[in-house]
């Protein structure tokens, strides 16, 4: 048998079979990878962009699959994307809470959250912020807008914290008018993650840390903290200000309100001192699980998407679970549906103790202001007052909080527990002061099925606070949004 | 340059090398494999076993290392495992619990619970079985024993179900001899996974369900099921039945009691109709994300081991926590620490509600009875005490499972909730019932912060109760031994 080749054509032949299967590898390797964006920053730039810039429409051009994503919250409403449907009146699903609410401008309207998009929209329409028909009107003050817009930030660094918060809310109608955009979460000059709102950094420092410190990973929730957080308006300016000095847990929050003697509002009823809690999202999703795995917000909210080989964050900022297949699915092994019942299973259990304390706190409320009518003392009334205080403070604390129930479902329904043992204490304590009077009948309850009538009884007059927003939205908001234009807020 | 080998002789080469490279694989292979145990049963089966075997030890030679294990139950209380401690009274820990048992026997005597070989010598020692001197003496009946041995279907095959129930618990003390062993899971045939106890197999039956259909995966929950389950003594006989009619939440078990009407005992001090929670572990359990996800009891309670490449069932029953790198890690990709902690968190929080929950019901019942001593009736106190005894059996639900705070942590955490809300309106109508016959003051409350002066409150002599004890420890249980040594129901 004759060999057809040389030695030296058989290694050329040996080294060519060897190459061609190194280059297969490396082909199938580049076909099956989801390749990350890693082009420069820099390159990407088409628009160069200087300090503070709220109009997000110009960011546009630079990052135009983060914009697209964004513009998306308009459609972010949990309810609207999975149930078909728009924005709920919780008054009108739970009348007790106007109950728990009199005297505070959440009694008139409160309604589930909707995405970034309508943060302004939503504001300058909620019967809360009232009809200011001049500049200096009330009720509310500047720092109402804090979290709405990324005009905060310009504003504030045009005219100083004070002259922009020692204003009434409608003094800046005509500033504030791009919703929470890019320079909220980015420095425009590389877009890095950034802290806009000072009252993060500040609360970390007093708590000994440097916000300056926080790893990337740690940035993807840290920005969202900034709102997404419990926080107070200290001071006569309003200054906004987490009360994060003791820790994180609603009883370390109590303890700091407590110790400066801070109250929300004197409730209208049982005259308790009430706190009231905006949205301790970051603090109890510290405590669930997911937060100690390591877990991000924008991990859930903002998943990775690609697009044409492109991987890019999603910026349509959502309930993760319109999306199980970026989100939930990327770690757990489970189909859609199962997943879906998980949480709801969770947020149902939750519910279950907040509709108890609901109801038990509306009573205590209602029986408070029975009490004082027959003649109770401000010393016969402290202890049970306290109670209603503490009890409610639980309660909002466990309700407010987007997610919460499912973020730190056990943390939620701790807290919901101690809530429902203080409303009791208050209303034995009650009973103990209206026999002392020699009441030893039950409380006569009123009438609080509905919206409407528990508003009625607390003495909300509902059609002229509609018929002034009325007015507002038609005289006062169109004026703004024209001076803005004028001015060049917006961009159109 | 000339070649050195033929063509065919390259060809050879070739081959061989090939071989050499295929072996090489097939070797590392086996080395790195953790082979199964696939050796036929037949085959392994030293000594042929005929019928219910009771005695564990016979078991040994066949299956020395399930054998082995199952010994080491001798060391499964977690703390004792844990923390170096050994069984703690927990009515020691926690006074109330003596008040919420006053007219039961649990209030003399409640301990952690200990490994399955341990079953019998704590059964025996406990004051809650008494001290029966003779074969008819109580207080317990034959049906105390029905989880503790698997001598009972020995007997029950041997002697029929009503003449082994309709008897005192003093009259098996000779032949309920072996603890839980191999025969109470195992058919002793072929060792595959069966039920013992019939109650299980019939509530499934009533349920429209057979268990001879379960899956292999579920039996390995189902076997534990057979005694960890809630369950209670029916009719004369006291046969050992469970109230799953209706479902497994503790609303369906509720439901249930009801409407049969049946009560565990008349409280001593409320009068309230008592539900006693047995231990719901697997009711639990199943409602819980582990047993969503298809976990079985099996697979963190007797995790596979491996021992020189035979891979089996670690029989040592014990808190997964003890060898987290055999249980929890086979899933979760943190550390021990980590994992511990998580769990201790779970039932920490669990826990606070308990605490609240059991210090209401304590004075629950003492409000009651005081109520009753000044002169109360059937009728003022009866929705009172339907609602102490709604509370106590959500109260003895969520604490009496072992492990209910991980297993189900929400689940729980809602259950302790409603008791929360339940206890309190209890406590509220007997104070209106108080008022009503003059009583304005609050109730007087007795000094229960030891076990010793709450037994003392709810009129236990603990005193005799011991020498009682002890007497029947130094006359009676020898004698049961002697006879079963006699009998051959002990291999010594």
């Amino acid at each position: 048998m004759k060999d057809k080749f040389k030695p030296w054509q058989r290694w050329v032949l040996f080294a060519l079979a060897m190459a061609v299967i190194f280059a297969s590898g490396v082909i199938i390797s580049f076909l099956m990878e989801h390749s990350a964006e890693v082009v420069n920053i820099d390159y990407k730039k088409k628009i160069k962009i200087n300090g503070i810039e709220a109009r997000s429409i110009i960011f546009a051009e630079n990052y135009p699959r983060e914009y697209k994503t964004w513009v998306d919250t308009t459609s972010t409403d949990l309810h609207s994307r999975l149930n078909g449907r728009t924005s709920i009146d919780v008054l009108a699903q739970r009348p007790e809470m106007v109950i728990l609410w009199a005297g505070y401008a959440f009694s008139k309207d409160y309604s589930t959250p909707r995405g970034h998009m309508y943060a302004l929209q939503d504001i300058v329409h909620s019967l809360r912020t009232g009809a200011p028909m001049g500049v200096a009107d009330g009720p509310q003050f500047a720092s109402c807008w804090v979290c709405k817009s990324s005009d905060v930030p310009r504003m504030i660094e045009a005219i100083g914290v004070d002259s922009f918060y020692n204003n009434k809310w409608a003094a800046w109608g005509a500033e504030i008018v791009n919703p929470i955009g890019c320079a909220d979460c980015h420095e425009p000059k590389n877009m890095d993650l950034h802290i806009s709102r000072p009252s993060l950094t500040e609360a970390f420092s007093r708590q000994g840390r440097d916000i300056t410190h926080a790893t990337p990973q740690e940035m993807r929730s840290l920005v969202c903290a900034q709102c997404h957080s419990e926080y107070y308006f200290k001071g006569n300016i309003k200054y906004p200000t987490f009360p994060w000095d003791k820790g994180f847990t609603v009883e370390d929050l109590e303890k700091y309100y407590d110790e400066i003697g801070f109250t929300d509002y004197i409730h209208k009823l049982s005259r308790a001192p009430i706190l009231k809690a905006q949205h301790p999202d970051y603090e109890i999703f510290k405590m669930g699980i997911h937060a100690q795995r390591g877990v991000s917000c924008a991990d859930c909210h903002m998943p990775y998407n690609d697009e044409g080989g492109i991987k890019y964050s999603d910026h349509h900022i959502q309930n993760p679970l319109a999306v199980t297949e970026r989100t939930c699915q990327t770690c757990h092994r489970d189909n859609k549906e199962t997943l879906c019942k998980n949480v709801y299973e969770r947020q149902q259990k939750a519910n279950e103790l907040r509709t108890l304390l609901e109801k038990e706190l509306a009573k205590a409320h209602i029986e408070a202001k029975f009490t004082w009518d027959i003649g109770a003392t401000e010393n016969e009334m402290q202890e049970a007052l306290l109670l209603i205080r503490q009890a409610q403070w639980r309660w909002d604390f466990g309700v407010s909080s987007h997610g919460g129930s499912f973020h730190a479902p056990q943390e939620t329904m701790r807290i919901l527990g101690h809530g429902l043992n203080k409303v009791f204490q208050a209303r034995m304590l009650i009973s103990k002061v209206l026999v002392a009077h020699g009441y030893t009948d039950n409380v006569p309850l009123p009438d609080i099925t509905t919206k409407e009538k528990a508003q009625q009884y607390i003495g909300l007059d509902m059609a002229v606070e509609k018929a002034d927003k009325d007015k507002f939205l038609k005289e006062i908001v169109p004026e703004w949004l024209q001076k803005a234009k004028a001015n060049g807020r917006i961009v159109n």
